[in-house]
């Protein structure tokens, strides 16, 4: 192999701070394969099914914050990356897929493996290139060396993403037995200073003068990967104005002891008056989804007069229909630079603190007083999260009850979870690569659906031993008792909830986990503390409930949300 | 729901003959879901991971000849359906997709399971169409119809492929506990009748006169379902004008007593005074893809004078680059016309005869004597085969070792295999497709790495009784071993092969399968009858070997086969 510009993709990669790089094995990406695997500065680990490696490397770049490469041969292989590629650019998470390609003469030849792989991401990626196939020509050589440079930047300059590079190869893919490749340290590597994204002082002067107009003011935090600096902004900005913070458990803006958690519950009233005092008139977002459809659907009625959204670059989503103002600067800036720049209502204030002091303490009397069921069994789990760890939520009533239940300050716990696409479809494995990549638990909340949807998230040789997975398994997707409409169709059983007969212990044989399987809310309180303990190692606990129990439990808790009475102090 | 648009997609699939439907559930494809369901005239099953249900999908369809239609819900799901898409798209597979999406407006406002589903399979659907999200407007609803019936004729018509129609659906997706769907039996349907493709007169004369030219005429077959008629044309071609057949198993030419079908062992001979015997002047090929390397490497090597392909429409692969003439016509047409038009070289084809005898008395005594391992093992299970049964062999070894053994005329085994892209990624799935909509016993045959890849292939509630898998475990991607290149690398064991510690008796306790596990000949030839008896019901036969030994016994193959002498006569 004689491929030097292959070699130099690798050295390009290292000085520019990738670490991590999955793969799948292949012939025809054997050249990147060596490039990598020979290349000190890696840690190179193989999956071979491509969608789980591609939400592994999810995972990785979720908590490192740098690209992690992802390296496959021609064919379908890129293919299978596709779901973990658009939850990435919904989730802004930096990629770099490296698909080896046929050359372009043989496309479309009959010839295994051989698909259309340029723009193979279509919408999904940032940017797709196609690396040249003939290198004879030295401008080829300086195109093959500034792409690579140009894709990493692009995967990490604001909004983050995936990024594509199509690698057309020819044989011979492998170096001769003692042939040593050559990294050459002078490659050709464009790095860039990054934008900071700071509001300047005249935009902050027309914005200081501006929110004085506005004494009910929320701040709103869509999914945010834990910041502390930006927390802090968020914190310090809160304080000196008295505006109010509200965020779900994937903002991670619980760390804020005064944020709002419970706005799942606040908003499932359905008291107008009650609902009137909440309503903001001005509302300040920043960052990505919201999970809480009862906030949403809440916002969208009772709209605020202006609403702004603080996003650096990018295309803006309208999620209350109420937007009124793209504030183009990084949220940590805004927030600094507005610190005491108004001095809210303090009655809209209490009146949000009392709401959520009131959901919380109903919510504690719920799941305590509740039949033995997912709710209940969800609020116990995360009440036992070792300090400090990790936690990712699995679509889609894993992080919906999560997101009930909230999380405290004090327990210092970073959550993740694929909402850029909230898809069932890689959960497992995402949790699998920030497990690899930090030194604290790392624990995922999983329903039985999404579990064995990606059971191959485990199929590889490096299970994480600070993994914990707990797996509410009612034996179906029981989202669809829980939600008005498919529970009134005949087609409920057959077509909505798949009843599905798996249990995890055959799984945890396969791959070598430690299993614990309870029926009851005592087997758990009893199985948290030492599931959770740093020496247990990787583990299932597997939660076995009853689909229809489980409906009939949460209906009391909708009953009694929908009149929870909010005092206003 | 009061979307009759959506019920009218069923009953115009129910009008063009559609009997199959795959739905992976969800709340957003619930009037999809329902509309089928309620529909009296199909089969519907629900598979959790649309990655698998598009594959059990396409082997439906591969059995029944007609499109399938899959149903998801909006965000990554239909992402899931791509590696199958593409597989059916190159193997020419036809199917109807059906993925619901959130009406355009909603489109990037953060809303879960939402991504840009618009021409989603990019180069990879035959086409892909947009359902109105309005049909307040009569002639939205005549485009909401007439695109049902276009997508339905496209994917049958030559060359046959997967049509995509995204449906953007506003709620409420619930019909009335009480509301009654209304299929009207007098929706628009637009029928085609197909074009045959017939040769014309003029046609035949000039290829007719054309053909005297050529003495020594060699039909290639390359991948092409079972086709009685198809079969007879080219028997009664090669008896009336004594040109030679051959075709690899996926070409299910075997049924073809006088078809040449050991061109993996002959073409692995070196030597060019023996393979100069056996080069054509006239090369006529049919269908899609060739496995055998070696008869694709001396085809390019040593060229036909002409090489004529038949195809009746759409892009032609010059596999062996050496294509002069693209006959526009239906194969069948063509060997039925063309009958008896040439007499060719007698002792062109005793050459190839004796070579195709010389290369099975060789594989028949090497298969007798080498050691336990991969090669003979298939040559056994290949040969116990029932009659009248389905093979799907899987990517990428099972499918390479059957084509070295070849299959027998009077086993009446119909061949299938995922050769349009080669993936290991959906055999499994594909196999059971075949099995639930075919009677007699289909055998998958396939290695660990490709079986759990794909296990969720199994994961459903529709185990066909008929299914047997004969999984070759070597606990690796052992093809690694058996290709130069890799084998010479440091690399190969982690980087390769992954050696990946699995075996599928979990699996099969998992899925209620019968397992049954052997470790040396005698007892896979113990096992074997009972096995594939009709009362067994769904089996794992898992075939234990080691990986370092395959590869052994795979040299002595290798070397023997390069030296074996071809007699002529």
């Amino acid at each position: 192999m004689t491929l030097q510009a292959v070699v130099n993709i690798a050295e390009i990669c290292a000085q520019k701070s990738v670490e991590q790089v999955v793969l799948s094995p292949g012939s025809r990406c054997a050249p990147l394969t060596i490039a990598f695997a020979r290349h000190p500065k890696f840690m190179v680990r193989t999956v071979s099914d491509e969608r789980a490696a591609a939400f592994i490397a999810l995972g990785m770049a979720q908590t490192t914050g740098k690209p992690t490469v992802l390296i496959c041969t021609s064919g379908t292989a890129a293919l299978n990356y596709a779901p973990a590629v658009a939850e990435a650019y919904f989730q802004q998470v930096p990629l770099l897929i490296l698909s080896a390609d046929r050359p372009p003469e043989w496309v479309d030849q009959l010839d295994g493996q051989t698909i259309r792989q340029q723009n193979l991401f279509g919408q999904h990626s940032k940017h797709s290139y196609t690396f040249p196939a003939d290198l004879s020509h030295p401008d080829a050589v300086w195109h093959s060396e500034r792409m690579v440079s140009e894709a990493l930047n692009e995967s990490t300059s604001f909004p983050a993403g995936p990024v594509h590079i199509n690698v057309p190869l020819r044989e011979p893919f492998y170096p001769a037995p003692d042939e040593e490749l050559k990294y050459n340290k002078q490659v050709k590597v464009i790095r860039e200073e990054p934008q900071q994204y700071a509001l300047s002082q005249m935009q902050a002067l027309k914005l200081q003068e501006e929110i004085l107009k506005y004494r009910k003011v929320l701040v709103l935090a869509g999914q945010n990967q834990q910041n502390e600096a930006l927390l802090a902004s968020v914190r310090t900005f809160a304080d000196t104005t008295g505006t109010v913070v509200v965020g779900d458990t994937i903002s991670n803006t619980h760390s804020i002891p005064k944020a709002v958690r419970h706005q799942d519950v606040i908003f499932a009233n359905t008291d107008p008056e009650q609902l009137a005092k909440l309503q903001p008139d001005l509302l300040i977002t920043f960052g990505k989804s919201i999970i809480s459809k009862a906030l949403k659907l809440y916002l969208r009625k009772y709209k605020p007069k202006a609403h702004w959204h603080l996003q650096p670059a990018g295309q803006v989503a309208d999620t209350f229909q109420a937007l009124t103002k793209i504030v183009r600067c990084a949220p940590q800036s805004f927030f600094t630079t507005m610190a005491g720049s108004t001095r809210a209502d303090s009655n809209f204030a209490s009146a949000w603190a009392a709401a959520d002091k009131a959901a919380a303490a109903f919510l504690q009397q719920y799941t305590l007083e509740a039949p033995y069921s997912e709710l209940p069994i969800v609020a116990r789990v995360l009440q036992q999260l070792p300090q400090k760890s990790n936690l990712h939520l699995a679509n889609s009533m894993s992080v919906r009850y999560a997101n009930i239940v909230g999380l405290q300050p004090k327990q210092q716990v970073e959550v993740y979870a694929n909402r850029g696409t909230s898809g069932i479809d890689g959960s497992t494995g995402t949790a699998v690569g920030c497990a690899l990549t930090s030194p604290g638990i790392t624990t995922l909340l999983t329903g039985d659906l999404a579990f064995f949807y990606d059971r191959n998230g485990l199929w590889h040789n490096y299970l994480p031993q600070n993994l914990r997975i707990v797996l509410l398994n009612n034996h179906a997707g029981g989202i669809f008792r829980l939600i008005d409409g498919p529970r009134q169709q005949p087609e409920l059983a057959p077509y909505f909830e798949t009843q599905q007969a798996l249990n995890a212990e055959n799984t945890a044989r396969d791959f070598g986990m430690k299993y614990t399987s309870v029926q009851s809310m005592e087997e758990l309180e009893q199985a948290l503390p030492n599931f959770f303990s740093a020496a247990a190692g990787a583990g299932i606990l597997e939660i076995f409930t009853d689909s229809a129990a489980n409906g009939e439990a949460f209906e009391i808790y909708r009953q009694a949300v929908r009149s929870l009475r909010l005092p206003e102090a």
